[in-house]
């Protein structure tokens, strides 16, 4: 079946926000394998939204509405929606319960224009907003079908998951599973180059690759009767993907490499520390991303200048002389320097060249060096890694793709030491 | 004139890439004075295309198409974009130059494929590419305009810049002329309550708040025939757009609070450290993303546990025991021990709880404490500030926010101590 997705609103027209909407929309609807033929995005003008559904509904089978559902007098999407599919709007009581209660919650009076967002399409489904105040729904008309979503991604995203999803699949009368492959350390090009006769064979489940901020991912979804059967036809192939890739696998159905680590480390009940020059503090920040990140990071060390990493990290300041920062020995005594003060199971240090301009060296943007330390004092074991990124990298690039590569490193040592 | 965004391109209607185009040029557009009426999104399908180009045509006076414009037989936006503005295409040799220079600059043959590249529609203005391979253009038909640039956001920007807009400008026989005034402490309806008389009065120069990430912006703009003359009168409005805001004004034309600081701290030759608890470096990853700020940032320390604030930063076991890592003494005492440790002349520290569960205490989610220490030894000042941010925010969103009240303090004491 085709799908518009259809977005509402002046703050998206004058460029003051992103339509994440959108994409997170496209993404999941082409996930449960329905196809986006079209996105338009109108303000909030009653005779262009008038027009856009109108279009909308002659050129697809399904149209799916974000924004415009507000308190005020400009939120006018679903008037006009159930203009366009012949609904009268009624009182649904659930939903002015829920949104009195909602206000209560956080020690608000409820004012009067909020009970416009209680009245629905006549015999819809009404999608409840745990996540806010405006419900959603879906209706039909002539073999056409609408869903309205609010605007704000926090209310869309969990509510199209937990009602829209499954609404859309019972349309189609099938049941969609998705399980993804984590993948650090090979190109898009490369890993397509070695799926692709999973990828041309496979329909269902099919395999889709993915690129994104250095790294990629493969998509598998299968569809069928029941979600069992659904998970239990991609598992086959998720195992499948994981032969052929290898070690470049850093998880399945994790978010991120920082995650993996993070899940690992935890098992295993080890603490992670780092030293950092070029990448700044990004290492720590993005592992405290993740939530109870504590229990395996103790902190880290930013090392922005050369006194710092002798006097702070203990990196001898006749090879920061001889070497420079950005060298193999002053990472591999960052890496010592850094474990040794937070007492911790691993330890990994990033110094490098991180752009635009390089330092007074003749060494170039995107070089480079990383090393992971483990074991307790003078029995500890080094990995070192160089990196030659490519000089089109951004500096924001560079350093991203750096923090992921000492992620990968520690992640890679604790797969192969629960081997 | 009324503008339609459309952008053409399949990873867009799979969800596979963010639409940063559109945004881009929404901002854009509204900025030079254009009224954005819609944004359409199409995939590399012909007949879908040639529909939407003819829509747009009857709907709006301009239309900019991003995306499509590549060497593969899918990239098929010049030649529809031609057929509905009735031209033909021509090869264009400068085109062809540029495109055989830029292969042999990055060292590669050009192949054959990309000769499709440098045929342009007949009598249109070409856009040079100076940023990659495909050529923009703009062409006009029956008093409609059409502006056409490549996809990749690293391309379309600032070929738009330095050739879009200005063509935009000679069409409505105007220049426009922005200056962005940059708020921090202040919140969005406060801001507008207090310029409210202004806006309603400012006409030319227009006066437009905007929020984002947790701080503010006012942007006004001018219209004028001539840059100078815009300049001029901007100039006088962000004088009085200051002076209504006061000490919430972090900058004028300056991206962000880190950047602000990187330039107050390098002029006054001073430099800066961190200890960071719940931000968890994201303080120094934040000020090394603004490339130079090795001028100013000597680094950090990440103390994400209790015994590194103890060990490393010699903050009293004893006060840890008795008023948890997430109190003023604690935050006081990271403040000076990273002061020393790095010996420099701003040290701020920074313990909170960032959620989404408490710690151990009793203390809420959102509860953070900064320590801004200078001067040297046993002659440091301190400056405290106690954030209670609300409960609704994400871990992401506290964390950030914390970061920002950082750079504020440190920005504010730069500030104060040049007057």
């Amino acid at each position: 079946m085709t799908v518009e997705i259809l977005c509402v609103g002046t703050e998206l027209l004058l460029g003051n926000i992103l339509n994440t909407d959108a994409q997170f929309l496209a993404e999941r609807l082409s996930e449960l394998g329905f196809d986006v033929l079209y996105q338009t995005v109108v303000g909030d003008n009653p005779e262009r939204l008038e027009k856009a559904l109108k279009l909308a509904k002659e050129r697809v089978d399904i149209i799916i509405t974000t924004g415009g559902l507000g308190p005020t007098y400009d939120d006018l999407t679903k008037e006009l929606c159930a203009k366009v599919f012949k609904k009268k709007l009624a009182l649904h009581e659930p939903s002015l319960d829920a949104i009195k209660g909602f206000f209560a919650s956080i020690g608000r009076e409820m004012t009067e224009n909020n009970v416009k967002q209680a009245y629905m399409p006549d015999g819809c489904d009404v999608f409840e907003n745990r996540w806010g105040t405006a419900p959603g729904c879906a209706m039909e008309h002539s073999g056409k079908y609408l869903l309205m979503f609010p605007g704000p991604p926090n209310e869309l995203k969990p509510m199209f998951n937990t009602f829209g999803a499954p609404y859309l699949m019972k349309l189609s009368g099938s049941v969609i599973h998705s399980d993804w492959v984590r993948v650090f350390g090979m190109g898009e090009s490369v890993m397509e180059e070695k799926l692709r006769d999973l990828m041309v064979t496979a329909k269902n489940p099919s395999v889709a690759p993915y690129a994104k901020d250095g790294e990629c991912s493969v998509r598998i979804t299968a569809k069928a009767k029941t979600e069992k059967q659904a998970q239990k036809m991609t598992e086959k192939v998720v195992n499948k993907v994981c032969e052929i890739l290898g070690d470049v696998v850093y998880g399945v159905n994790v978010d991120s490499l920082e995650e993996a680590i993070v899940q690992r480390a935890t098992a295993d009940g080890l603490t992670v520390s780092f030293a950092e020059s070029c990448t700044g503090g990004l290492c720590t920040k993005r592992i405290s991303d993740i939530s109870g990140a504590s229990a395996v990071l103790r902190g880290g060390i930013c090392a922005y200048s050369n006194e710092i990493k002798r006097d702070i990290l203990g990196v001898s300041g006749e090879d920061l002389d001889k070497y420079g920062a950005v060298s193999v020995p002053v990472a591999l005594q960052m890496a010592r320097g850094v474990r040794r003060l937070y007492d911790t199971d691993i330890a990994v240090s990033v110094t490098g060249i991180a752009g635009p301009k390089s330092d007074n060296t003749q060494k170039p943007v995107g070089l480079v060096y990383l090393a992971l330390a483990v074991g307790k004092g003078d029995y500890s074991t080094y990995l070192v890694r160089t990196l030659n990124l490519p000089s089109t990298y951004s500096r924001e690039k560079i350093r991203f793709v750096t923090a992921s590569h000492a992620f990968d490193m520690i992640n890679k040592y604790l797969k192969n030491r629960g081997e």
